[in-house]
This record gives C-alpha cells, structure tokens and sequence, in this order.
C-alpha cells in the first residue's frame, strides 16, 4: 500500500516542497528518476535480486581495513561462540570460558573501590548527599565534583579539557607523585580512557606524503592500539624491538637502528613508550628512562609515554618512575624543549574502572598554538564522559590518612595490589616449569608473555591451515580448555619467536587451575606434534 | 645536579643496557650524540635560546588544523574571558554570561528525570539496592543492567558493541517507536554521545582519490560535527541547502543539483539528513522523508539519519517520522537495498544526559562483512562509556503505566517538553516583533536560527576587521549583553545571508528576558550602523 502511495505521489507534484523550486532543478531530471523507479523497482521486486551494496570491503576506507586489533580479534569471536555453545548445552572438556585476553579487572571479580563507587554515586544522584550511610570525605569529593559541573549535574558538558577542578587534582597528584615537579592544569587533558588520548595527540602529529610521511616508533611487542592507530592515520609504524633475553628491556641502540633505517623511507617525528610495558611487563630503570629521553631531545623526536600501568609495579627492584619527572630532573636543556605527552587512565591500577573511559593526558612543552589546536580538535567530541571524570578524580585525589574512608580505601588498594604481586611472581614460576614455555618476571602491569617454542610440526600444521603459528596454538587451547589467550602474533615478536598473553587477573586460586591447565596443555601439544 | 649525572654517565658505559648490544649499533653514533649533546645543550643552557618545536601550526596534521566546530569556537574562548573578568571585579553592562550556544540543558538549570539517575546511582553504588528509598523499578531496571555486565559491575569493558541487553531495550524501543516494524539487536552500535557514531560510520565510508575521493553530502545550515569529520578524513564535503523560505524544508530538486555538481569533482556516496534540524528545527514531513530515501536509492548514496532531537517536536502540526519506519513502509524493494544509518543520543530530548556521552546506531542493510569492519574498528576504543549506556537503557526502557515511578517520570518528562515547546513559541513571537530579524517557526530540536538583516555599514565595519559579519554582530551582542550564541557562519549559510543560533533552554522568565535583550541590542546596532 505505502509502495503504491510513493508511486502515485512521484507522478504528482509535492506540496510540501511547493516554492523550493528557485533552488533546484527538479523538472525533467526528477521526471527521468521517477521513471526509472517505477520500472528497475517493479522489476526487482520480481526477480527478488538484491543490489549491489554502496559500502563493501572493496569500497570502504581502507586504512580503516588495515587495522588489526588481537586483543578482541578472531580468537575473541570465536571464544564468545565457544560460550554460547556452551549456554545451548554442547558438551565440551570444561564448563566455562575464561577471558584472560583483556585487562578487565571486574570482569574476572575484582571489586570495585568502595570510596571510588560511593563518590560518583553521591554525584549521579546527590539526593544521597542526605544520606547518612555515606561517609562524610565521599560527600566533600562529590560536592567538590559537582560544583565543578555545569548547574551541579554530571549531565551537563564539561569543558572540552575537562572540568576545571578536576584537572586541578590531577596536577596536584602530579606533583605528589613526581615529589613536587610542578604540574600546570592548563597541561592536563582529561580523555575518554587513555586510549582516547593517545589516538588523539597521535592524529595532530601525522603529516606529510611519502618519504616525508610522519613515522611513529613504537615497541615490538606493542599494545596493538598503537598500530591500529597508526593504520587509521595512514601513518607510518616504525619498528623497535624489546630485548627479550634482557627482561624485555629498551635499548638505546635499538631505538637507533629503528630510526636510522625508517629515515631512508619516512619521517620518524614520535617516540612511543609504555612504561610498565605492556604485554611484556618490564618496568624501565630511571636510567634507560633518561637515555630515552635523551635520544628524543637528540633526535628531535615527539616522546608519548603511556603509563596507565604506574600503579602496578610488583618486582621488589623496580620502581615506577614518570618520564615528566625524569625529563624534569634532568635539568632544563631537556625540561624546556622535549616535547612529552603521558597518559594514564581509571582502567587499570587497583581500581580496574575500565567500563568508566576516564583517563587524562600531561602534555609538556607543547606549543601554544598546538594546545589550541588540540582543544579544538576535542570540543568536535564536546568532552570525555564524565562520570568517568569523576572516577578519574577520586582516583587522583583519594582520602588521607586523617579522613574517615582512608582505612578501608588502603585495605582495599593493598588487597588488589599485593594479590596481583603474588600472581605476577605465581605465573612466572609456573610457566618455567615446562619445557617449550620460557616467562620473563613479570615486574609490572598484569600480564604474562611467555615465550612458545613451538615444534617445526605444530608450524607446518598452522601454515597448511594458513593461520600463524601461535594464532594456531591458541585457538587450540581456547578449543581444549575453554582459556581465552591472545597470540603474541598480535602484539609482534620477532621474526620466528613465538608468544601469548594472559593477564594474571583471575583470583589466585583459580589463575592457579588455569596455568596448571595451560601447562598441561602446553605439554599434550607438544606432544601431538613432536 | 641531576644533568651532571647525565653527562657523567653518557661517558661511561650504561650496566642497565648491558647485553643488549647484540641489537643496536651504540658505539661510535652514540659517542657522536654525547659529542653533540654536551657541547649543544651546554650552549643553550647559557644563550637561553629555546629550540624549535617538533609539533608547530606548520608541521601537523593539516586535515585536523582544517577543522572548525563553531559551538565551542572563538565566540565561546570570548565568553570564557568575560567571565573570568567579571569573576575578577571588572565591571561589565551585565552580571552574568548565558551560554546560548550550546544544547546543554542541566547547565541551564533543566532537572535531570529522577528515574534515570536512580537507576545510574543503583549500578554505580550496588549496596544501595537495599536501600528502602529507592523505588522497585529503578532497582529492577539496575539488576537488569548489571547482569548485563561482566562482573554485575559498571567498571567492566562491555562488549565493543555495547551491553547486550541494552542493546536489546534499544532494538525493542525502536519497535514501539516505529509501530512494530522490526529491529534487530545486533543492528544496534552503543555509541559515545551519537558524535561518536556518526563520526564512526563516516570514517568507515570514506575512500578514494582526486575525483573519486568521497563526498559527503551534508545540508546546510548543518551541526558542525559533520564538516569538522569530513576536514578530518580528507573527504569532500557537498553542501545542499536548506530553503529557508519554506521554514527551512529539503527539497529533492536541490539534492539533485548539489549531487551533480558534486559528481564533476568527486564520488559522492553519502547523504546525511538531520531531523528534527540543527540548528535550523525544522521536523520533516512523512512525504520528504520518502522523497530522501527514493533519492538515496536511485542514485546509491549511503543514508545517515541524526535523529537525536526525535523526541523535541513542538509544532502541533508536526510529528516525527524515523528514517527506519518510513524506509520499511515504502516496500522491500527499499527495506532490503537501502543501506542506513541513524542515531539518537542520552543528551538532548527530555533528559538532556549530554555529560554521560551515551548514544546509539541503528544500521540497516549493512553488509554483514562491514558489520564485522565496524565492530573491528569500535574494539580499537574498547567500549562506549557504561555509565552512558547505562543511562542510554533508562532512555529507552522507562518506567510503564503499571510501575511505581510512572507517575513521576511522566510528570518531570511533560514538564520539560510542555516548557520548551512553549520557549520555542515565545522565541518565534519575539524574534519577529524586531525589524531586520527574521524567525522561521521552531518546529522541533532545542534552537532558533533567525537571520539578521545587516545594514551595508555594518558588513563593512566587519570586513574592515578581517571578520564574518555575523561573527561581528555575536560579538558585539557578546561584549554588550553577556548573551553568548553562535555565529550562522559557523553552521553555513546562503551567501550574503546572516543568522546566529541560539538554545531555547534557559528557564521561560529568563530566557523572556534574553531575547528582549537581543531585540534591544538588535536595534542599538542597526542604529549604530544606519
């Protein structure tokens, strides 16, 4: 019936558009479309053919088809069908699927941060204000909070920076944290997880065509956000690689090499660290973290330095270090020209607040006009959300010791991290005790990176099947275990090594079936393809 | 002391890098960089002379120095330092700046719906679900959410696409809304704010180069998001103008004339529709709705329908029609080629979230393998806020007329949209009492786009100050009033016509007061430039 109404209308004049005229041409050429449609349409609609679609794999962006994201890649897809298998009643060898490809704290049981939770709540609904229940120092913050929001609501916009007070706390943690550099509010931008930051500080630094299109150097093994981001700009990924035999440690000679050969066929202008790394866990000494600094200053290279893991830090030599603090302590040739943006994030830490996107980023030294480009450039997205500012400020500026939460806050923050200690130092053991699996220390972050050696069968059978060696192992044990581990293929490795990551996040006693089952499997299928 | 240290140590060997030679070449380039930076850096360090920067105006990206998003631009840094002076004791005509340029309805005072932050707050804050004041629906409506999510909390990733069950209330509130034509979770994108999702599907549609680069076709006066996305992805932006002397209707005969033109220069293969208009409020009727999408299916464009303003419809003799609806009713022949996109958002219509950033995407006919794309690339971001999706669930699943927070939903719900539909009369009856203003009837959305007729002095003065004519007066009626609205040029206009937009959302007395400010203002300046 409605068919037949557009049919009989197009024949006719449209009232509603009556005086629109003057504008367009709609005649003849509306008169030709009508017909065509009344023809190919009928025609279709009896042959039962379908169009060809507008947007397919060979029509759409195709920067955008290059990326490659492993950690919720195929071997995700295929564990979330394994679980719905597993709901619709097929047997399998295990009862669940664990998913330990993602640093999703809560997910695997982590419990929330009480004062954190009773904050943003008493923001979201601050009827709550009145209640009794809630301590005093959680209303302080969330008034605080909310007298920094448009008409007191979290749902107003905030600036596109960030609300203003908030900002204010993290510099101040800033400060705390790198004992008394100063930090500036003005440098601070609040983000949409850290992520967000980082792609975005990334899409004002890419130029150029050709050989003088911008490189970004990035570590090998990579979170593979950077090379995703780097394939969406169309930019250029340069390669350095982590010295595996050297507790995944950063060579400045490395970083050399990379630059040298990427400057015969691009412009390298960035620099990206992560710092714990991530997945391969090492945690950089003060002094490589100088060398480094001292490279980009020397090689005129813009320094990203992702540090979302800075508050897991497990190993009992190891200590977090900033590069802002680092670059300041090296006096002010260094601390009034490198260009440096940090970022950390509510995600990860001890308080795991993935779900909430809060996260900020420090740039220093960054150009007046930049800085306006960059708000620009935020204010098209208006702002981060914000409750996931408010999280990021309680996280920022927690109680003290003289409040009334501080007791629980700190049992609660030493529960998550001494735990997450005692599984990084659980996994390593665990993983070396089997021939063909080799684990790094797991100094910081929350996961592991073993090293597979894999039998020259096993890598003939992922070839003939055209699958990569350890995307092949892995979905193997996600197939006999039901564990859900991301291949080190992901990431990047070196030519012929091959690896995965866990993160150490289940709770202890269940991280402990799960390597012990891991191992076995590791064994079997070294077995099968001796 | 610290830069001792450094230069100390850059002589001698680094213990923290031993082993790790294997990889680079350290030796002599290393040495050279030493050279160099001893005797550079010194240097400076005594001359004072800043280096030059990496990131500059003339070294970044040039597709991000582009954009412009005029909602946040110059006028509003302007607003932002009147009210730092008048914070600072400088005396001023007026004592407050309103910001009118903005939809942002809780900075306006507008109440958040009650509901919806109870729901919020009980899955923030789960011990308060056995909180006797907080009503059975809201409880339930949060169990259900949590359940939803990994570890019944708020602080997990949830799927890229967004929470499965919210997913599911989107797709079931889509029916409702569209008289049961059927929608299909797994259509469903949870986005952050919809910003995110139409900046999203454009980023995947964009290809090509020279003439076969992507147009993007966008009405004009547009919301400015869509221009600053097509500047950022290097598209080609094509402008069809809305007829402003037909209550800014669309007119098929203009599509037809900006596509042609559009295809001498490049391959356009997208219209994007925004209904009801911003910042124009015009509400579409059913019939130009079928004319669009027969359009869109005779000439293969991809359709983008920004339907965030869906529930802002005021005009008695207007009604919203969704693109999905009237596409579905048109037969199959369109049902089932017509490739769609439409959006909706937490922030503007009765609740007016816009800080939570929740939002979501309804695609229609996407080809499955671009399904699989798009979820590749959201995965990159992880997840959309889940506190926004959170509140987005409440958006589409409220109380019914059997449950207990009904009543008041209702009431709070009617208030704010009875408020605004008899603002946006107010506003019409007043910008046309004043000579050289002319206001087209605010049909829907939450803004008037009156033009202003300027006298030639007037347009001259601009000119002579390197400024659109239109920023000139927005400024002036800044400096004058405090009353903050944007320029028409920030949106896009005829040639030689000028507008300004301003929101509708400040309190009916306050906003009375407003607009007879502007009216005042309005004949002092065309007094002034007579």
């Amino acid at each position: 019936m409605h068919r037949l109404r557009v049919l009989a209308r197009q024949a006719g004049a449209s009232p509603g558009l009556a005086g629109a005229g003057s504008l367009g041409r709609r005649g003849s050429s509306s008169g030709q479309g009508d017909l065509r449609f009344s023809t190919v349409a009928e025609a279709r609609a009896v042959s039962g053919k379908s169009r060809r679609k507008i947007l397919t794999l060979q029509s759409m962006n195709p920067q955008v088809k290059a990326v490659e994201y492993a950690v919720r890649g195929p071997i995700v897809l295929k564990a979330g069908e394994i679980e719905r298998e597993l709901q619709n009643g097929i047997k399998k060898p295990f009862s669940e699927v664990i998913k330990a490809n993602i640093g999703d704290a809560h997910a695997m049981g982590q419990q929330p941060i009480t004062f954190l939770r009773q904050v943003v709540a008493l923001c979201t609904y601050p009827d709550l204000l009145d209640n009794p229940n809630f301590p005093k120092d959680a209303k302080t913050r969330a008034m605080r909070i909310l007298q920094g929001c448009g008409g007191y609501s979290l749902g107003s916009y905030s600036a596109s920076q960030g609300v203003n007070c908030i900002r204010e706390d993290v510099a101040s943690y800033i400060e705390r944290r790198d004992g008394g550099v100063p930090a500036d509010p003005d440098n601070i931008y609040l983000t949409t997880g850290a992520s967000d930051g980082i792609a975005s500080i990334l899409k004002i630094l890419v130029s150029g065509w050709g050989k003088s299109r911008s490189g970004v150097m990035i570590p090998i093994p990579q979170y593979p956000l950077y090379s995703a981001a780097i394939s969406e700009l169309d930019a250029i990924q340069v390669n350095y690689y982590l010295d595996e035999e050297n507790c995944w440690a950063l060579d400045v000679g490395e970083l050399r090499r990379a630059l040298n050969q990427a400057r015969e066929y691009c412009n390298p202008n960035v620099l990206c660290i992560i710092n714990p790394g991530n997945p391969t866990g090492q945690v950089q000494s003060r002094r490589c973290i100088e060398d480094v600094i001292h490279f980009a200053w020397e090689e005129n290279l813009f320094l990203l330095a992702d540090e979302v893991y800075q508050d897991n830090v497990y190993a009992e030599d190891c200590q977090f270090h900033s590069f802002k603090k680092v670059l300041y302590e090296m006096g002010p040739e260094y601390s009034s020209n490198v260009e440096l943006a940090s970022f950390h994030s509510t995600s990860k830490g001890y308080m795991g607040e993935c779900g909430y996107r809060g996260g900020y980023m420090e740039v220093v030294n960054l150009h007046p006009e930049i800085k306006e480009q960059l708000v620009k450039m935020l204010s098209v997205r208006l702002c981060p959300p914000v409750s996931g500012q408010a999280a990021m400020d309680v996280v920022v500026n927690p109680p003290g010791p003289e409040e009334e939460s501080y007791e629980q806050f700190i049992r609660e923050k030493n529960t998550v991290l001494s735990s997450l200690a005692k599984k990084a130092k659980l996994t390593e053991e665990l993983f070396n005790q089997v021939p063909g699996l080799q684990c790094n220390p797991l100094q910081g972050a929350m996961y592991a990176f073993p090293r597979i050696f894999l039998p020259p069968r096993a890598i003939a059978a992922a070839k003939d099947l055209g699958m990569a060696a350890d995307m092949f192992y892995c979905m193997r044990l996600l197939e006999e275990t039901g564990i859900c581990v991301v291949p080190g293929s992901g990431f990047g490795q070196k030519e012929g090594t091959y690896h995965f990551r866990m993160t150490i996040l289940p709770p202890a006693d269940k991280l402990k079936v799960l390597l012990e089952k891991v191992n076995a499997f590791h064994l079997r299928f070294l077995d099968e393809h001796a």
